[in-house]
């Protein structure tokens, strides 16, 4: 029988979000009938705009008509989403061949993989989204530099650690510390994978947050970008489809090797090998959502979890913490100086029913904090502030 | 900038499929309002059965309502469709923790590469549904043992060049000679997977196709295969889910590395990492196309393919071609003697507008065949009698 991959000893005995899931599920079984308020994973909570959910239903309908039925659609997705994709995001200067539609960022990742192949030097933000971490372990990456991203530095980290890596993985709106890049950050980013012959694989799933202006939505906003970065960009958080699996993914044509090879033809490649597209019903809901009457309900929902976020920042600065994020973010980081992530994270738990996030399950430099997502339900958040009254 | 994955070099120019799609897209450019007809890519072109549809669009409504709608669904697929998978493809001694949900076998496929590494030795049956050789190659197989599945051999083969291999990948009923295996072959392969240390992964794709005694449609209707053998099924081929995106993989706990530790926690681990799961829409869908109604539907679309794949054959046996497959089966693999894949490709194509798949794209064993799918239109099986008729 095969041997054990070497890389999974490497791995962390689990994945974050099923430790804090197991952890809810103790809580809950040793306190029946106990009312969590949920700031732990970052899942969508309002339902979809309706003329996305009808537009799905009426795809899925039609899936059982002889005319309208449909099978395989393109590995790369639909060219009316790819088209649609580009209208809504990009500028002029990009082409739909050179976006490709996935079932979410998370999958994409892991496809990431096989095209960059085993042992590289990799650099992450630290606080940094699991997957990134995982998914390169898995792979066989041979080096994982930390960057660590802290109040002190504004959250953007110091690059010089990440000279001589191959590839950086940079994610703005930060998830988890819910800071988002300015324009000039982005371009100090740029500037640097350039001189330094880096990848940039930039994950902009938290983009839609972003409404600042000098706070760029897409790492291509910062001109030379296209030569070195692959975005990833998710539906996920953007339009409530979580459950529903839908995003895209940018490869440049001028993105090259160090050869000078392009790399989008070989990324293209790997999609017809391993990928036959998402469910055409999810790609129609995108199509939907990427109208002006779903992009109108879109941005209800985003204006109302950003409200939440505003009442758990104030909730958690009652509470004494120092907190960061939650403008252009989902995401409110809470800093409680001198506490361990995980005593936090029981304490929260135990004291308040609040899930939260430890900060250390995201890396080292999230010690001391905890993650709340604002993706909760409007009466949880409201309920921080009765709450701190009440203590 | 990254260097190019050398694996990259190693793959042949373009994958089959698309390649057949330039060739069609090229002869309709030069022959424009030529009516093909469609026997290449197995696409499925009946309608889903109305309860399967129905229920999509139910679930794809509610995901608009404030009570009914769901973000992140288990990366494992929902318990309620795995405890239905077991339920109709497997015996008691199945668990729902050792089925996963996926987006279809082909992506699965690709997340296997990354539980198994690099450098392992990898047979498969010759000809082969490529994503099993392209899908190694990019993440760094050492070698590749092909064996050759022949007439003389009757399409199961000879194993032994495969001793020495870490795993074997097989698919039955076969993709693309369209022959099924019995019984005693299965168990010959998986007494030859215990003896020689290999893991199977064993693709049932078309196994909803088989309906004679003595042909199983699992690998774990042989007794102790649970120790050797992972499966990937699929609902394309089972349900005409090829544009809904479902499948599921079989990770029994019995199957354990050569050090004695378990497969099974790996690849959740794996999965919890790389991906979310399918959408909640199409595992609806799944849901509905396992019950009793569905399951009507579904067998009503199996029986119209059948009838194809016996219009096709013997369509196929009067052009003077020796015809396998088709019985258990929607691939009907036609073999012109002394003749090249890639010239009857082209002939059919350009004297009868037949698309069919050279055989030689399925690797050597399939020069002189070419593939035909029965998941064509009726019509279009039907045509193959008229222009015999008129030649």
């Amino acid at each position: 029988m095969i041997r054990r991959n070497p890389t999974f000893s490497k791995l962390k005995g689990s994945y974050l979000f099923p430790e804090i899931e197991k952890r809810k599920a103790a809580y809950l079984s040793s306190h029946p009938g106990a009312e969590l308020l949920n700031f732990g994973i970052g899942d969508t909570t309002l339902p979809l705009p309706k003329v996305v959910a009808e537009a799905m239903a009426r795809r899925a309908l039609e899936m059982g008509g002889i005319d309208s039925y449909a099978g395989y659609g393109p590995s790369e997705g639909l060219l009316e989403l790819r088209t649609s994709v580009v209208r809504a995001f990009y500028d002029a200067s990009f082409t739909e061949e050179e976006v490709f539609i996935s079932d979410g960022a998370k999958s994409e990742i892991g496809r990431l993989q096989l095209l960059l192949g085993q042992g590289l030097r990799v650099a992450v933000q630290d606080p940094v989204y699991p997957v990134f971490v995982d998914a390169n372990i898995l792979s066989g990456t041979r080096d994982m530099v930390l960057l660590p991203c802290l109040p002190e530095n504004g959250f953007f980290p110091d690059l010089k650690p990440a000279v001589g890596c191959d590839v950086i993985y940079f994610c703005s709106p930060h998830n988890p510390t819910g800071v988002a890049c300015s324009f000039e950050q982005l371009e100090t980013l740029v500037s640097f994978a350039k001189e330094n012959g880096l990848l940039i694989i930039y994950d902009s799933a938290y983009a839609s947050f972003v409404s600042q202006g000098g706070f760029p939505r897409s790492i291509y906003e910062v001109p030379g970008a296209k030569e070195v970065a692959i975005e990833v960009g998710s539906f996920s958080k953007l339009a409530g489809f979580t459950g529903v699996r839908l995003g895209w993914t940018v490869v440049p044509k001028e993105l090259q090797y160090v050869d000078g090879g392009a790399i989008l033809p070989d990324f293209r490649r790997l999609i017809h090998t391993v990928f036959n597209g998402p469910s055409r019903i999810s790609q129609e809901g995108g199509l939907a959502a990427l109208t002006r009457e779903g992009m109108q309900g879109i941005e209800k929902n985003i204006t109302t979890y950003l409200e939440n976020a505003s009442l758990i920042k104030r909730g958690m600065e009652a509470m004494g913490a120092k907190v960061y994020g939650g403008k252009a973010s989902p995401y409110v980081w809470a800093l409680f100086e001198g506490r361990r992530s995980w005593d936090l994270f029981e304490e929260l738990l135990n004291d308040f029913q609040m899930v939260t996030i430890p900060g250390r399950g995201f890396g080292p430099s999230g010690e001391g904090f905890v993650r709340l997502s604002s993706f909760c339900m409007r009466e949880d958040a409201l309920k921080i502030g009765r709450i701190i009254l009440n203590n």
